[in-house]
């Protein structure tokens, strides 16, 4: 057992500030706890009280030296800290702190979560919170939360393990999916994460058989690269999906008044989403559509979706949306055509999505799901209603239901549409746990996040973090030209032949004035292109000012021809590690603005996608007759890059501008490196 | 009263297939119609019954000539030409055609539909349908639809008019709003619109007063001039909501077969919505939730949003969406966040979007109300709400509805989230008519519509139709290429001068063989540029194979000399007319694709706003230091195409390519003429 398993399986459970009164949250965890069926041993923790709910109470936890796996912090803020000092000497390590008042509570607050943190470290503590509503953990049948529940909710359901760090996004969700066939294996409020943050439960649940769908809700990520490291694992077992709050500037700002989190550059953020082979949410509608659709482990053969449906306009909305998210809608295979062509008026068209038209029973519904469900072919169906006259309602969801249970490897759902009219058919719908969306498009929207996981997850590759190599205590700063190709050059990387004497140099040159204060070249003038001969380098250099001052010293290069202008550069975000970004160089960098950005791997699938989604990608295969450059060569720069950036995490930024892209070959013609 | 008057208002009706048995139809229309209170005649007509519910029935509407303002036909489809025919000749001009089983139900259906298309023609009749739910009008107590109603559906709310092209979609949507605060002034089942299409109710809910929101439903757009005319004057005066199924290619192949209608260009028609100044609908979703939102006329000030939450997560999302979705949260004023600061604990934050905190009572939320209703630039306010430890919801509810009553000019919405926790506090939110959203994201997106459509209802200039004058029976082709140049000199657009005869040209100069069956000049290597001399232009042209051809003959012009490449491009929809397209010219057409397509509308805002859409828009204007080029020519020159392609509706293209831009000036290099 890890030491996550033991916070979360613990044998014994004390709640300090545990309360005979059942206003106060102290009454309220307990009794959750109790009505849970927890079969370890409860300690109710207060200083006035003998029995509470039964329980045998303590006056403090110190008298439970050893015995104690888990202990719930429910008091006052200002008395948390030497609560935390017994805790640890009374040899328990860890610790639910439900109590708010810290680091969302301005700088007394701020101050108190800090030396939170340092008495985490001091005694090894897992301490999940401040400012939580708890954890349940149904496997343990544990509740430690103060959410007011159904007695019956911790018993139902339970394959989801939802983490969030709001705790009111945490009691909404709790209150929307009561009585509604969603459960919780795992739910996790993370509180201000002083202590444990989603990463640690990571580990764990990669292990848990019992939970099917992760549900993430975040306003910050921190340790980026051991959390895409993590993500992309967990992605590829079972569908883990992240509402992140925060996508925007705006967004962001909302985020640092709300909880003084640091919650990243939100462009890199989405980007980094994007490659966890995660279910990226974009609200909180496809967050609980998204739990109403996972009901179980699948493994679909297909990605596409077929559609039946009894009126036109909802198909061809559906149609509308799916091209939207990208979901294929597959073809019919003749035989199924054939099949489907008798049972239809002869009006109706044998296809997908398949209007079954208005005046369809549950006979011609039952003969439909037949003719598509039977099919290998068909993975997932959306099954469409609207009640026009003569629809049995009630038996078409009876017979979709019979039809889910007669090929459970296959995803059934619907959409039926109306209020009054169906509200009978759609109890029957849930008590065969066939998922339900109020309108075509949102299921077809939680049905695209699915089908693209599903047929992703095979070939998502992990992410690895950084590899920490350094420059050995060099002082950070600008690095000095030359020393900076030679570095370049050992990576592998191209670079112009650069010659500070200049006798030998061939015409057209260009001459560079380097130094330890020139940053950028051309706005410091330093840069001169396009000199014919060795008459016009003297005069550029005769009495040139820059080359005066301290340092200085001017380098030459040949101009290179024929040559496609692309940049390339590299910056560190503090959470993800290097981020890439390549684009058309040129004037094309700030008119175009054709540039694409990616977090550096070094693997030439994803160097290669984000190339092709540049424009100037047209260019460098060949346009308009042209035989096109070098690409291969590219590609191999820019993966040594990736290399270089990942194997020295000091590199703080390294620009190669312009690189050439040849018709054969690439190389790289001015750089900088700041470390 | 005009025609449609007397359609939606009329004295009598005859149902002729009314029916004494409750599962028909005919008996249904029949009683929903008495349940209404319709006080005018009411005729049903049936041949065996000589009373129906208490209505004297007839056993043809021949009986009754003269007497009938309106009949509604529900009889099989093979009887219904013979019928409208006696409906005519009983001098009853306004007719609902039910039934089904015409152009949606195969080649013998799409016959008879054409036939009751000559006969409406024939006999001037206004023609609902067929295949149709039929009408609702509330002012008229009208209800000649076969839905299944409550009894009090007709008699609430009924401040929306909607109009829908699918049947199935008209009865979900009656169903689903029934019992929520939502009526209809007017509901009409458009069906097949063999008669009158959505365009016929435009101008009668132009002048009427009880209609606050117009929502269409709608698979196709025909004659789309007459439409923007008319959607763009009504959006000046209330919002106008379209949700447009088939806007992509996907949804329009399922609506061919669904319909047989031809649905149009999708990019074209999203692109004259946008133009429409109604507020373009995602989904379903959104279209519920916008007759949710809107209770009566408001004419507000501010377009911004403020926003009110007791937790922060909510606030996030809700920045995030709002961001998104180009919603402005103005930064509340000095005066304003001093009140607020007062309320808030002390680490608190008196920003807009406001988190008053986890604690929040109905006392602190009372108080950020007030401090934000009564300022004058606070015009529209979401209230999100978490069920917290302590939050006492209901009374909340209670009091934002009070401030909803006390502040009637200003628009107050909630999102309250959860639902066994707020199930009470919803009602009292849907007693004081409060709209309620269940996701904040949800409440964002539809105010940002209807923020967006107040904000911009003023400014929003009306669509004209295009002038219809002609070429006088032109033969219809391509035109020759001086005869084509002379129109547009007449139209003020200069070209570069052209020659047919040499000895006084320029060079370098361009050669080009023009001819009736040169459609593409490039293609048929018919254009050579850069000739440097007199001796290069005679290689061309000796032995040229292509000026061997009957017709053909050679033009020169000089070369153009530092202009900036564009392409002004038209061509005419089949339902919208003539649309320019503009774009970056040589090989930034195929490469950038930098193009931006827009209604030829001759407003130079318009076509100024389409020219800052572009990439080149930087270069035009001068980048990195360059003066720029002549971007007022370009704008004249491009409301020139506009007028003369407005003016000769016989224009089927016009390629200007390319379009020189200049210092000073703006000319065409060449150019091809398609009538």
């Amino acid at each position: 057992m890890n030491q996550i398993s033991s916070f979360l399986e613990p044998k014994s459970v004390a709640i300090i500030g545990a309360s005979s009164n059942p206003a106060k949250l102290g009454w309220q965890i307990l009794s959750n706890l109790k009505q849970a069926g927890f079969s370890g041993n409860v300690y109710p923790i207060n200083l006035k009280e003998s029995q509470i709910l039964g329980y045998q109470a303590y006056s403090s936890i110190s008298e439970l030296a050893g015995k104690v796996d888990l202990a719930v912090v429910v008091i006052p803020a200002p008395l948390v800290l030497a609560e935390l000092k017994k805790i640890a000497q009374a040899d328990c390590r860890n610790v639910i702190i439900i109590s708010a008042g810290f680091g969302e509570a301005g700088a007394a607050g701020q101050k108190m979560e800090k030396e939170i943190k340092a008495l985490a470290r001091e005694y090894n503590l897992n301490i999940l919170g401040p400012n939580c509503l708890g954890l349940i953990n149904y496997n343990s049948r544990l509740n430690l939360t103060f959410a007011k529940m159904q007695k019956e909710e911790i018993k139902k359901g339970h394959n989801i393990a939802f983490l969030s760090q709001s705790g009111a996004i945490g009691s909404a969700v709790l209150d929307w999916t009561a009585n509604k066939n969603i459960g919780f294996s795992l739910f996790v409020s993370l509180g201000n994460k002083a202590g444990l943050d989603e990463t640690d439960f990571f580990e764990y649940l990669l292990a848990d058989q019992k939970t099917d769908l992760v549900v993430l809700y975040l306003e910050e990520i921190s340790s980026g690269s051991k959390w895409l490291n993590l993500v992309s694992r967990l992605s590829k077992i079972k569908p883990v999906a992240i509402l992140k709050a925060g996508r925007t500037s705006s967004g962001i700002s909302a985020a640092k008044s709300h909880t003084g989190s640091l919650a990243g550059d939100a462009a890199i953020t989405v980007m980094a989403l994007g490659r966890s082979g995660a279910i990226v949410l974009r609200d909180l509608n496809e967050m609980f559509n998204l739990m109403r659709l996972v009901k179980k482990p699948l493994d679909l053969k297909n990605s596409g979706l077929h559609i039946i449906s009894n009126a036109g306009g909802p198909v061809v909305l559906s149609a509308d949306e799916a091209a939207e998210q990208g979901l294929a809608l597959p073809d019919l295979s003749p035989a199924v055509s054939k099949k489907i062509a008798k049972i239809l008026p002869s009006f109706g068209h044998a296809r997908n999505p398949l209007d079954v038209l208005g005046d369809a029973t549950s006979e011609r519904y039952s003969q439909a799901l037949e003719a598509l469900l039977a099919e290998p072919a068909v993975s997932a169906l959306l099954v469409l209603l609207t009640p026009q006259s003569g629809t049995d309602s009630q038996n078409i969801a009876e017979i979709i239901g019979q039809y889910s249970l007669k090929y459970p490897d296959k995803l059934v759902v619907t959409s039926f549409m109306g209020a009054l009219a169906i509200s009978a058919s759609k109890k029957v719908l849930a008590d065969y746990l066939v998922p339900n969306f109020d309108y075509p498009e949102e299921a077809i929207r939680v049905l695209a996040h699915y089908l693209k996981w599903q047929k992703q997850k095979k070939s998502l590759a992990v992410y690895n973090p950084e590899a920490k190599a350094n420059f050995n205590g060099r002082k950070p700063g600008l690095w000095d030209y030359l020393e900076s190709q030679e570095l370049l050059a050992q990576s592998g990387i191209q670079t112009v032949k650069t010659v500070t004497k200049f006798s030998q140099l061939k015409y057209p040159a260009a001459v560079k004035i380097v130094g330890p204060k020139i940053v950028h070249k051309s706005e410091a003038q330093a840069i001169h292109l396009n000199i014919p001969n060795a008459a016009g380098l003297k005069k550029i250099l005769s009495g040139n000012k820059l080359l005066k001052q301290a340092g200085n010293y001017a380098v030459a290069q040949t101009m290179v021809k024929d040559g496609l202008e692309l940049i390339i550069g590299c910056k560190r975000d503090v959470n993800f590690g290097p981020v890439i970004v390549i684009g058309w160089g040129g004037i094309y960098t700030e008119i175009i603005k054709d540039a694409r950005m990616f977090l550096a791997e070094d693997n030439s699938k994803i160097i290669l996608a984000a190339l092709k989604d540049l424009k100037v990608y047209n260019l460098l295969r060949g346009a308009r007759g042209d035989k096109g450059y070098d690409i291969a060569a590219l590609v191999k720069l820019i993966g040594q890059v990736v290399k270089l950036v990942r194997s020295h995490n000091e590199i703080k930024e390294l620009d190669l501008n312009p690189v050439f892209v040849l018709r054969r070959g690439a190389l790289v013609a001015d750089w900088r490196l700041i470390s």
